[in-house]
């Protein structure tokens, strides 16, 4: 039998890495998306040209580094969309990573690997990285405990770059105490005392997803609100979620046609379709496109600002609906990127965190309540997310 | 050892099927780019996922049929650009088969395999196709004799197409009388007992060209003038070559992805960046730049019938460059190919036969000399190959 039945690891020999015998992390497991460094491992990054163009890293990202040192041991490098451009996890050059919480579904992704991992019960978390959805999103589609941090306040260093005023580096776990504990090492403070008081309802998300997707997280959001007291209905977006999306959208593309551009150039890479139009649609945009998406980016912080005072988190559905069915074609897929992408682009836009509280379904399939809160309360999410556990 | 040393044929078994017995080709051994079905055998296309949405063909391309009814016989089936996108020749899933008349340099496409075939001694002959310049940028890059015939003259039937308003089935040789007589039994008829009459000299296509190649070409233009008597010098595209080009590669490049878009939204194919950025660019032209360059194409075949009265033919370097080295950057080599199609886009546009003469070189590396005639004189073109190889 395969030793990878999920397609979750990388090709070729496992990467094993023990961490200190001591720690808070003592005796987990963790996977390491294949876009994190891992020194003497090469960083595939999901694509067959990435490796012979990029140097066998010398040291462990700083995310890597903390892990290992915490007690944690690396059990295998995880499968990505490719050089993370995707949030669906279909990946044709080493296969998509099964979805083992909805095997006829994709995954999500780009951090694919990571979550199928996790859900498969291989290990105990995973790191993954977010730009525009990579970690929330399979999260979502999968069941897990998913973060995406303050944008800026985890080291990325040894990190595969992206879109680098979007990129995060995040994780994965089944249990809201293990997946808290990794942030209490990563953030170096412990969960606060207390919870949030206020509850804001994104009435425009919920609106968004699928009724069915709405429907569904209904009773999670009731006892969410049970748990912090106040709530009340907002819109997120008075410019509309699309328009925001859209700015998020030009910024991610342009940004990740900048970062990858010389690379292309050089070798002209293999990619999928889809990932080689969206690359070159990136190569399009003007500056006077980025100048405007800049601008409301502006404004999406500004109201950000205004909505989560100290004390108040946001809830949204993570995706607006589960996870798409295997196999179907590009323009089905692109246009349910687009959409799912209308409710994640509020990371890569105002730099928030959030965190994907799962355990609801919608037509068999797992989907996702997020929690957002300020820059800077990432351990106050995830502190919610644990009492949410109960 | 390897029995595919020039990396021009396909990889897996090869593709061996003998002519009848007797018959104007017996003796004779061809090679057949995988884009041209041979019954029982995968059309691969150059892709690896172009055989996997296509049935293994039941038939044998009429070409096919035809070549080993007349003895014939098939030795392989051989490497192509991917679904024949490029005229350079390489392929980054399956190699890029080695030009053995400059083995530093590519070998040209899409009908690289086939030239790397015929140009290696692999075999007597080769069928390509050529809807931009596919055999006629291979055989001179490789030293070949090659011929894109009049557009529509040769059943394309059991041919992958790309542009169908341009797309023609060509062959290559390294010897004239081989070379003309595929052409006779092709056409079905003899080489006319005389030769043309004029020679008009295309200024404005050596001006184009490199000075090393105009200059390295001056010999056999002197050679081929007097062969023919009368000779004149005359403005090929009073337009512009590069307007010509404009127009062919608005065309083309349309065409080419309404062809392939059905199989590319089903199935994401993988693809080197450089031709998912060419189908890309393809899918955003309009129908207003598609009249515009209907338009100029109309002009075009209009200066080539003013040119081209009966037994007249108009010669024009091949390419502007010998073949460029291996291994220079999409964005060099995407300018190159700009360039080269200036010279060749005449076939596409007009529809009229082309042949490219061997023998010369530049820079220490083949590159040939091209006639052209009006539509329907392949066999004049073909004598006047012979009469040239003395």
């Amino acid at each position: 039998m395969s030793d990878n039945p999920l397609n979750a690891f990388v090709p070729g020999p496992r990467c094993k890495l023990a961490g200190t015998p001591s720690g808070p992390l003592a005796g987990k497991t963790f996977a390491v998306k294949d876009l994190i460094d891992i020194a003497g491992w090469p960083t595939g990054g999901g694509n067959p040209d990435w490796e012979r163009a990029h140097p066998v890293p010398t040291r462990h990202a700083w995310v890597v580094e903390r892990m290992l040192a915490a007690g944690a041991s690396v059990i295998g490098k995880t499968a990505t969309d490719e050089v993370s451009l995707g949030i669906l996890g279909e990946n044709p050059f080493f296969g998509t990573p099964r979805n083992p919480a909805a095997p006829d579904r994709v995954p999500g992704g780009s951090s694919s690997g990571s979550a199928s991992a996790v859900a498969g019960g291989v290990c105990d978390f995973a790191l993954g990285t977010d730009t525009g959805g990579s970690v929330r999103v399979p999260a979502s589609f999968s069941g897990l405990y998913g973060i995406r941090p303050t944008h800026g306040r985890i080291d990325f260093s040894g990190i595969t770059v992206q879109a680098p005023s979007s990129d995060t580096v995040g994780w994965f776990a089944r249990d809201a105490t293990t997946f808290a504990r990794v942030g209490e090492t990563l953030f170096g403070g412990a969960l606060p005392a207390t919870l949030p008081t206020t509850l804001l309802v994104a009435t425009d998300a919920f609106g968004f997803a699928d009724p069915a997707v709405a429907e569904a997280l209904q009773p999670a959001l009731t006892r969410l609100a049970a748990l912090i007291g106040t709530r009340r209905d907002e819109t997120l977006a008075p410019q509309g979620l699309s328009v925001w999306q859209g700015a998020q959208r030009c910024l991610q593309s342009s940004e990740a046609w900048r970062t990858f551009q010389p690379w292309i150039d050089a070798y002209n890479p293999r990619f999928a379709f889809a990932v080689a139009r969206g690359l070159t649609l990136g190569s399009q945009i003007t500056d006077a496109e980025r100048t405007r998406a800049a601008l409301m980016r502006e404004e999406a912080r500004a109201r950000l600002r205004l909505l989560l005072p100290p004390g108040t988190i946001l809830a949204l559905p993570t995706t607006p609906f589960p996870a798409p069915l295997l196999g179907q074609s590009i323009s089905t897929l692109a246009f349910m990127r687009e959409r799912i992408s209308c409710l994640t682009c509020v990371g890569g836009l105002t730099g928030s965190p959030q965190v994907n509280l799962p355990g609801r379904t919608a037509d068999g399939a797992p989907v996702g309540l997020s929690i957002v809160g300020a820059r800077g309360t990432d351990l106050d999410l995830l502190a919610v997310a644990r009492a949410f556990a109960g």
